[in-house]
């Protein structure tokens, strides 16, 4: 292995990808006829299938959580710091899956795919999928693996979102539920900040109503602005302040729109390294599927209802600094849970990384992270194979 | 009058035109030939001249801050709120000043303006003004009116940053200074969000480098983006929850990104109704002004140093739920005041209206508002004349 590849990282890996005939019904109500999911895997399944652990990512990131696809590689897995040998989530106790969800542009079905019907990118017509939606292409795979029953499905952001959706959908199917820095559903002001990121991909010219694959082109800008603004939301104010304050790239004023500030250079390289790399259909896609989460909406808005039918353990970690999903909104999943009686550990991290935090090396958060895997017992599991037997994949 | 004019509004008024011949050199280095200021004035100038109060905007109004233009209006001035007969800046005890700032787009010059070098609107040729710039443009205002000294300086948010600019600037002009909902400068993340809002209308293609003048265009789905995203700053978290939540225009879930939120439906409609109500080359001129503001800059970052030479009384008022401009940011500029030994009132208003709390009709607010107008002191200044007349203007 090459010396770029640290001895802590699982190093080279590789994606697979799982294909799906039988026809999804989805939450909108249209059906997607078939689909793929990428995924990958890190650290081996053991041999009663118990230390399977599924990792749902968050908006803009994707089935590569942890590794190295080349020794070229300048970046890891958009997970690395939590996920290797002897990491919170230890690749030598556990085998580790991440797919890429439906609606995404990584490799997994989505609007850049083709449409059977029309041998055309779905583009526009890709329907709106939703985290419930997700979850169960998640269960099918799990079905796939032959895995019956997670040890653990963890996510932050979005993904906690995922985490906590397979916790009401599949009681039986998780034994552990890691929800980090999320929300049991989205504010206003959070579905606001959505809202001007798809104004502006969608008032793009070259967004040609989502059709812009045909013209060999994309709404570049709008995405570009989604994505700067999705960094301001990403970090505190406080972050910002450390990282960036009021620096000037030049010694003083140039009064002029150029990048003046340093944290103006850094919004904008932000916002341009997005273009080419990310899709803007699958943008939308995200965001409205996080509009949408609302696991209470069907429980007359009671979140402690929505949970009652959960059996996992519960492990919710938040951070200060978080004003996107604050550690207020954790503390409503906290609660609901205790009205449930469930077993429940929450953690509150001082980190002014604002909501960035959760993907970052940050000693408590490893040290709670590590603290609440160890609770993940593989012998009970083995020594109650014989029940374990009855929660058959649905 | 009209039915549609309230008894304790100022009424009809007519705005005023100044001319100034005499060229403004600029903080850019940069010289305005010539300008002209649209300005409103309400009630009397008393004899001795010690009775006027100058109100400074903020970011998208303008000159009109009370009274109706005609009894067709739907609306009255901006800050109709708190100026008029027995509100706080009471109108039959003050004579009251109100311009549009230079750079500007409804009425005084900026960039829509005729550029007398080239018989065409200046268009991005308008220099960038800064609030110091703005101070002196004021200043020979009062010149031309025949104020020696304000009685007060009175402003919010970006206004705010004038009455103090004022202070600093022309200590022996005003002899009260009220700086609301205000900053000592703008922090790392206040820029971000202007940086946003200033790439959304550069990078619309309808801007033609500031001259869509020419084209007989606008970049409006730039403004309106920006406009969309002021508003989220304008309004805090919980603001929206009480005023949106995440209440549906229709039953359920469309599946679609249309309007499905009422706060989309808020946000864009905010953000429509802005397009072709405001010049964007005004937009980013402002925000970019907002940028630049930070006295303490020539003072090696020392806020107290730059308040040093200040005479004036200070008011400086904050709002509990404003994260715009937080009520932290207030406290730094109490501190070098009170390191000054300047007397100084300072008021936290609870209110969870954000920003906009400046502009509402809150009682806490309005008592204080009024309490600390009450200190304005006429009988003194008429006592005190023959000395005050040594404050020539300059």
């Amino acid at each position: 292995m090459s010396s770029t590849v640290p001895a802590n990282s699982v190093g080279l890996v590789t994606p697979s990808v799982a294909r799906f005939g039988e026809p999804l019904p989805l939450e909108c109500g249209k059906t997607l006829p078939s689909y793929e999911l990428i995924y990958e895997t890190y650290g081996t399944l053991n041999s009663t299938r118990n230390n399977a652990i599924l990792i749902c990512h968050a908006l803009s990131s994707d089935h590569h959580a942890a590794g190295y696809h080349s020794t070229n590689d300048k970046k890891p897995g958009w997970w690395e710091t939590c996920i290797g040998p002897g990491k919170p989530i230890d690749t030598n106790k556990f085998f580790v899956v991440c797919s890429n969800n439906i609606g995404g542009c990584k490799g997994s079905t989505g609007p850049m795919s083709k449409n059977p019907q029309t041998g055309q990118p779905y583009g526009p017509d890709f329907p709106l999928v939703t985290v419930k939606d997700w979850v169960n292409t998640q269960a099918r795979l799990a079905n796939q693996l032959k895995i019956d029953c997670w040890q653990a499905v963890i996510g932050g952001s979005l993904g906690g979102m995922q985490a906590m959706q397979w916790s009401i959908d599949f009681p039986d199917r998780l034994k552990h539920c890691f929800i980090i820095a999320a929300a049991p559903h989205l504010s206003a002001q959070n579905i606001a900040f959505n809202e001007v990121a798809r104004r502006a991909i969608i008032t793009d010219p070259e967004f040609h109503e989502g059709h812009y694959y045909k013209y060999d082109t994309e709404p570049a800008r709008g995405l570009m602005l989604a994505r700067m603004l999705g960094h301001i939301t990403y970090l505190s104010d406080d972050a910002m302040l450390a990282k960036f304050g009021r620096e000037l790239k030049t010694s003083d004023y140039q009064f002029s729109y150029d990048v003046e500030f340093e944290v103006e250079s850094y919004l904008r390289y932000q916002g341009e390294k997005f273009i080419g790399q990310f899709d803007a259909n699958t943008y939308l896609l995200m965001t409205r599927a996080l509009d949408y989460f609302d696991p209470a909406k069907n429980y007359n808005n009671d979140l402690s209802a929505a949970l009652s039918m959960t059996k996992a353990r519960f492990h919710i970690i938040a951070f200060t600094s978080d004003w996107r999903f604050s550690p207020a909104r954790s503390r409503e999943i906290v609660k609901a849970l205790l009205d449930n009686n469930r077993d429940t550990s929450y953690a509150e991290i001082t980190a002014n990384h604002g909501h960035d935090a959760f993907l970052m090396d940050i000693p408590h958060y490893m040290d709670v992270f590590r603290a609440n895997m160890n609770q993940l017992d593989l012998a009970d599991h083995t020594a109650d194979q014989s029940a374990e037997t009855t929660h058959a994949p649905t």
